[in-house]
C-alpha cells in the first residue's frame, strides 16, 4: 500500500508515528505532509529511513491509498487545520488511519465523505467492545515475554520493541511483537492501543493480546509511558502487570533529566527506577531488567559510548543504543538469561 | 430519600456498596433485596448500621424512591436474574442507581421503562465525557490530601476514608473527602469512577476532583485497587499519581496473604507493600505512610490488639481498625505530620 503521513508542524522529532513507519513500515511511504518543512526530503532530516518528498497539502501527493495521522499531540486531539488534508484524502477515495483520542470516524463531514467515496476510516485507537478484567493467566504461556518499560515518554520503547524482533528474527528465533500503542498497533495491523482503554480493562486488553500470540517462542511487548510519570503511570503499571514479564528492558534518552511536557518533575537516577520496575513486576511474578536502550542521538560517538557504560552500570545490565550501535547485545542477554 | 438495596446472594459480605450506604448514607434504607438472608434483618448480620427488613423481591419492598444495586461483582457485568426487581422498580415510579460497568441505561426494556415512568437511571461509573490528561498540578493545591491505599480489592479504603473524613469533621477540621468508586460517588453525590475512566484520562480525572474540592483545609482521597494487584495496579497508579498526596493511609485485612479472587497471587509482606507505594508516589512528590487501618473483624479483641501491634511496626506508623477501635491516633498523625 501507498502512504502518506500527515505530520504539520512537528515532523521529524514531534511525529513518532511518521517516523515509526518510515523507519519500520512494510508500505510505500509515497509523501509527508508539513507545512513547516515542506520542499525538503524525509532524507534531510532522517537516515536509515524511507526516503520520501514533503509537501505542504494533500493536493500535492501523488497517488495513495492512505493518509495517516501522523503526530500524536498530548491529548490526542483533532487540530481543525488537518481538516482539509483529511477530506482532501477521502474525497480522493484514499483510506486514513488516524491514532488521535478523537475519533475521525465520530466527525460527520468525514463519515459522510467517507460513505460517498467507499473508503474506510480507521480509528486506531478505538478498542474492542468485549474487553474484560485480567484473569492474571499471562504469567503461565510458555513464551519468554520480554517488555520494553521506559523512564518517560518518547524514548524509544516502540523502536526497541521493534528492533528487538528483528534481531531476534535475524537469529532465526520464532518471535512476535505485541503492540499496545498507535505507531505499533499500524505496523502490526492489529492490536489494543492500551491508553485508550477502561482502566479496569487495560490489563485485561495486554493479556489477551498475549494469549492470542502465546504460539511463538518469544513475544517482544511494547511498553507505554513509565511508571514515574504523573499522568500516564497507570496505563505503564496495567501493562508491566497485563504483561508479567519474564524481562524488563528499560528505555531512555540520554540527558533527560526532567519529565518531557511536565519540566517540573524531575526524574529519579534511571537505578531508582529499574528497582521500581523490577519491584512492581517481581511483586507477582520474577522479573528483572535484563538490557537498557539509550539514545544518544544528540551525541558524539565518543560521548555516546561513554553514555552507554554509565548507564549500563546503572542499571546493572548491557546497554546499547539499538539505531546507532544495533541490539545484540541484548538479545544476547534475553537468550541466556537463567 | 428511602432506598432499597438490591444485593442478591451476597449480602452482607459480597455487598460492598450496600454496607457503605448502610453505614455511611444519608438517605432512609427500607429494604435490602437478598433471595438468600431474606426473613432475616441487617442486624441480624452487621452492627452499628441503620436496620432495615431484607426481603426476597422488589414486590416485598415498602414505599420507595431509588433502588440501588449494591453489589460490585468482579467485572461488574450486570445478572439477569435481576432484571424483574430492576424492571420492577422502574414499573413503581423509582430511581434507579448503578455502579456497574454495565450500564443500565443502554438497556433497551428498562431505558423505556424509564421513559414511561418518567424516573432516572443514574449509571454512577459513566465518566463525564470530556476528560483529559493530567496537567500535573495536584501537589501544588493548598490542601493537606490523604490518599487511602491497599494491600489489595475489599480491604477498607472506602470505610477508612468515611471514617477519617467524620473523624477530622469531629475535631472541628475543614475535610472534604474525594470519592474514586461506586459506593464512594453514591454517598458522595458526585465524583467520578475512576475504574471507569480510558487509562490516559485516570490521573487527570483525579486531578479535576481535587481542584474542584480545593478550598477544603483537609481533603480524604478514597484508593482502589492495590498496586500489587495483577489486574487493578493501574487503576490504583492513576489515582496514586493522580492525587500527589501528602500523606498515604495503608488498609490492610488481618490474615489476608492472597490476592482476592486470584489466589494463585501470594501478597508481598506489607512492609515491602508501603515501601512501594512511599517510592512510588514518592518519586513525583514527598509523600510517606503515616497510618494504618487494619480490618480485625475476624479477630477477638486480644488477637485482634496484637494484630494491630504487628501491623503498625511492619508499616512504622500508628495502626488502627477504624471499625472497631476508632480511627483518632491516624488522624492525629496525619495532623502533626512534620
Amino acid at each position: 500500500m501507498r502512504l502518506a503521513l500527515l505530520a504539520h508542524g512537528r515532523f521529524p522529532s514531534g511525529a513518532k508515528t511518521a517516523q515509526g513507519l518510515l523507519r519500520y513500515g512494510d508500505h510505500d511511504i509515497v509523501a509527508v505532509i508539513d507545512r513547516e518543512t515542506a520542499g525538503s526530503r524525509v532524507s534531510d532530516h532522517l537516515t536509515d529511513v524511507q526516503d520520501a518528498p514533503i509537501v505542504d497539502t494533500i493536493e500535492a501527493v501523488p497517488e495513495m491509498d492512505v493518509l495517516v495521522v501522523g503526530i500524536a499531540p498530548i491529548g490526542g486531539t483533532f487540530d481543525e487545520t488537518w481538516r482539509s488534508d483529511i477530506a482532501g484524502a477521502l474525497a480522493r477515495g484514499s483510506d486514513v488511519w488516524s491514532g488521535l483520542h478523537q475519533y475521525l470516524r465520530d466527525d460527520e463531514e468525514f463519515a459522510q465523505f467517507a460513505a460517498t467515496h467507499d473508503c474506510r476510516i480507521w480509528d486506531v485507537r478505538r478498542p474492542p467492545e468485549d474487553l474484560t478484567v485480567s484473569d492474571g493467566v499471562a504469567r503461565d504461556i510458555d513464551a519468554t515475554v520480554v517488555l520494553t518499560v521506559g523512564t518517560d515518554c518518547s524514548v524509544g520503547k516502540m523502536t526497541t520493541t521493534m528492533e528487538l524482533v528483528e534481531a531476534a528474527r535475524d537469529r532465526g528465533l520464532d518471535a512476535g511483537m505485541v503492540p499496545t500503542g498507535q505507531t505499533g498497533v499500524m505496523l502490526d495491523g492489529d492490536g489494543i492501543v492500551i491508553d485508550r482503554v477502561v482502566s479496569d480493562f487495560a490489563a485485561g486488553a495486554l493479556e489477551r493480546m498475549l494469549l492470542e500470540r502465546e504460539h511463538h517462542d518469544y513475544l517482544f511487548v511494547e511498553g507505554q509511558g513509565s511508571i514515574v510519570h504523573p499522568a500516564y503511570s497507570g496505563v505503564t503499571s496495567s501493562i508491566l502487570h497485563g504483561t508479567m514479564a519474564d524481562a524488563l528492558v528499560l528505555c531512555h534518552e540520554a540527558g533527560r533529566d526532567v519529565v518531557h511536557g511536565y519540566e517540573s518533575f524531575s526524574l529519579p537516577p534511571v537505578s531508582e527506577i529499574a528497582d521500581l520496575y523490577q519491584s512492581l513486576s517481581g511483586a507477582l511474578t520474577p522479573c528483572s531488567v535484563v538490557g537498557g536502550a539509550l539514545n544518544t542521538a544528540a551525541l558524539n560517538t565518543a560521548d555516546a559510548r561513554k553514555a552507554l557504560e554509565t548507564y549500563g552500570n546503572a542499571i546493572d545490565a548491557p546497554a546499547t543504543d539499538p539505531i546507532r550501535f544495533g541490539i545484540e547485545e541484548v538479545v544476547t542477554a534475553i537468550e541466556e538469561r537463567p
